[in-house]
């Protein structure tokens, strides 16, 4: 037989055995027949069984216990979702925001390369197409290409792609629709530039990813935080009451896949949320970095999609689905583009050259979306693995959020855990999270962290978040004890 | 005689005549000895006669003129240098900044790669070692490089070999001292975020390179201008007075071949301006991008060198020297380091990868130094060639600038010459120029105009100086016949 069929084979086995468990034929604690019962039952060889067993292995259903076999890992005891946040908690006064000096602890544990990164939302380079990007890349370079820059709106090359890919969002836009940017952050500050001026207010749903925030402190800005269901995203109830009481000057959304939440907008409410702000003349600026990753396949649109008069301003990259080093991004900035040009031009002066020409040639190359299928699937699945092992590790009454895409958890502890210790504690010993408090302008959240699920389980993994768990235990029967 | 023989003795025949003509001894008008003659006198092939000659020609010394043989060029009977800004013209009063419109005009002009861009300090690719630059790039794309961003600081591949340059501009700093950014522009623009609010008053030399008073507008800055002298730079007397009579937060310099002037601030001048600024605790934002571009082949130091207790913030890049589409600059952020780092990760999270370890390993190679030399050389004859044909065709009572290092001309033209409507005109016949007014925050300057020496001379390059003149010349027709 020849490889192929042999990878085909190992692989309708595993699918076979995933289906039970998930069925429930197998369940947690039940031991896989051997791999010789196998061989002899399906009739293919022990090395084929054992992919099999690897395979289901790495992907989170079984585990191999010394001299022992294969078993089906035990359930998570608890499952719980975070609790949509009350409307009790909406406060109409414009807050200023405080979250950089936690920003800024995190970006110090991202300089050590021994910390394992859990608290940064960025794939590990074995989940990216990155060879084939570099290859794309070193193409690019073999003539002068790169020597200027392509002043705003960027290559006409990449924005060619960006203005195809749109159709499979949902949006028909043309390349001039486009400016590209030092991936989508720039874009998020040059909108936050354009629309805004210190002292403004701004809305935000919350918990609302600390880049953004820190965005709107360091630019002077208020900000009102919207409460967010974590599967349905902004309350816009909610968004309403404030638009009628406060003078918003732009309001900020992720309606895909939410950082932190993973909640997604359904369409209606995507477009009740854009007529909304349009009755008060807000702008909405919107992230879409996490459009790309849903677990379903399903590619759901922008609320770009139901913009009538240029007042959405559409920013994503390819930081999460390509390369973050790369800083490609891009704003689509509807009425507001001459100003946002002038302005990167004034900032940034463009956005480099060749790797913007690499992207473009990678996307123009279909690759893309084979990519984007078979990340999708290992997204699930480790979202799904980190997910359980955070159920088993943290202490009862621990919430964790249910994304229906991208790759990062929300996992809300007991109210006596401080978020802050815990991040600090990890750092010593050498693994980075996100505190809660660096997601709210306000500083809420205490006791809450985020999880990235951006590496691929592993042993180093698994140990971290059973560290992260006997933390939160420790933290909590301190407490106990000091009563 | 191989290759290399015949390459050394068609430049030394070029040298020759080329000091015969400097010396005088050849004058304008005066007629070459023949190929034929030269070639019997000195011994060598009809070819290298041709070399010499060629290259003399490109390098603007001499002038070919069919069937009848190489002339010496004819020098510009007037050559006259800007006059130093009058003290009288000082205004202690911050004005707003107005400059967006004509920037914009010449961003929008960048976009047409038919127009001639004389309008931007932007060397051609032929000027740059982009094919060894980019053959690095792809050798450091080779691995997983570049998948992930490095947080501010940036690499440390790219700040070691900066700290090793740094020695030969005469500054001793470690890689810990260096922040790397987006070009330039992002090192200012962070330089300004860290240290000023809307409203806050700026001092910079006036004229000043567009770029810094567009970034001053946008920020809801004030300027106070002061005079600068054509070969000396900032007027001292002056700064110190200002220092005395108002709020000033941050000073502007680009001490070394300051753009649009050329001038350069002797190391007694830069001395005396980081003490007077440290005296009144105003920070001084630096601007070295030219400082590797003198013409005399020397590397003058920065005025950070002068800096006692780190409010000097020395920002520069090698968009001139190397690559401006890769977009690689840095800061010296001095004691304002951390601030930096923070507002960098939130403003565009990081500079791209690869271009930065490129960079390094270029930098790393020894082919840097190689490469100044020639291009100071090439840079020299080519403000010369730029400078003696604007002489020739512009109307009299023109003044050239008389730069010392860069490649940039500040051409002020009589008093009433319009210098916006004569970027408009020159635009239309494609070729691109930088206006005077956008050089000042209170748009003065409006019969000057910058013209970029990045291009090598060419028929092309010598038609649209031709143009510009005639420009000029219809505007001051057009002026007396309305008389």
């Amino acid at each position: 037989m020849d490889d192929q069929g042999t990878d085909l084979l190992y692989r309708r086995i595993a699918a076979d055995i995933s289906s039970l468990i998930e069925e429930g034929a197998l369940r947690p604690g039940d031991r896989l027949p051997s791999v010789r019962r196998t061989s002899r039952d399906r009739r293919v060889s022990v090395g084929t069984v054992l992919a099999a067993y690897l395979s289901l292995e790495k992907e989170g259903f079984v585990e191999a216990r010394p001299k022992s076999g294969h078993f089906v890992r035990r359930k998570p005891d608890r499952y719980e979702s975070p609790a949509p946040h009350r409307r009790a908690r909406l406060k109409v006064v414009p807050a200023r925001v405080s979250v950089s000096t936690g920003v800024a602890a995190l970006m110090y544990s991202l300089r050590d390369p021994s910390v394992l990164p859990l608290g940064s939302a960025v794939l590990a380079p074995e989940l990216l197409p990155i060879r084939a990007l570099n290859r794309t890349l070193a193409i690019a370079a073999r003539d002068a290409s790169g020597s200027n820059y392509v002043p705003p709106p960027g290559p006409s090359a990449l924005r060619h792609q960006l203005a195809r890919r749109a159709l499979t969002w949902g949006l028909a836009l043309d390349e001039d629709d486009f400016v590209t940017t030092v991936g989508a952050t720039e874009a998020m500050h040059l909108c936050f530039r354009a629309l805004t001026k210190p002292g403004d207010t701004v809305v935000v749903h919350s918990p609302m990813y600390f880049g953004v925030l820190q965005l709107l402190e360091e630019l002077g800005l208020r900000v009102i935080e919207i409460p967010t269901h974590p599967d349905r995203g902004m309350d816009l109830d909610a968004l309403k009451d404030v638009l009628k009481k406060a003078p918003v000057r732009a309001c900020v959304a992720i309606p895909n896949f939410d950082n932190p939440l993973g909640s997604r907008m359904s369409d209606e409410a995507k477009e009740r949320m854009v007529r909304l702000l349009a009755q008060h003349d807000v702008p909405l600026i919107e992230d879409d970095v996490y459009g790309d990753m849903s677990f379903d396949g399903s590619r759901p649109r922008p609320a770009k999609a139901f913009d009538r008069d240029g007042r959405v301003l559409l920013c994503s990259s390819v930081s999460k689905t390509l390369a973050a080093g790369y800083r490609v991004g891009w704003v689509v900035p509807g009425r507001y583009r001459a100003l946002i040009e002038r302005m990167q031009f004034s900032q940034t002066v463009a956005t480099p050259t060749l790797p913007q020409l690499a992207v473009a040639e990678y996307l123009a190359g279909g690759g893309y979306d084979r990519h984007l299928r078979s990340l999708r699937t290992k997204l699930r699945l480790q979202v799904q693995h980190f997910r359980e092992a955070i159920a088993l590790a943290f202490p009862r009454g621990t919430s964790i959020s249910a994304p229906q895409g991208g790759f990062v958890l929300w996992v809300e502890m007991p109210r006596e855990i401080d978020a802050l210790a815990m991040q600090a504690e990890a750092l010593r010993r050498g693994v980075a999270i996100a505190p809660g408090p660096i997601f709210s302008a306000r500083q809420r959240y205490t006791n809450a962290i985020r999880i990235s699920c951006g590496i691929p389980w592993s042993s180093r993994v698994e140990e971290a978040i059973a560290m992260l768990g006997e933390l939160a235990h420790e933290q909590m029967n301190a407490r106990a004890s000091a009563k």
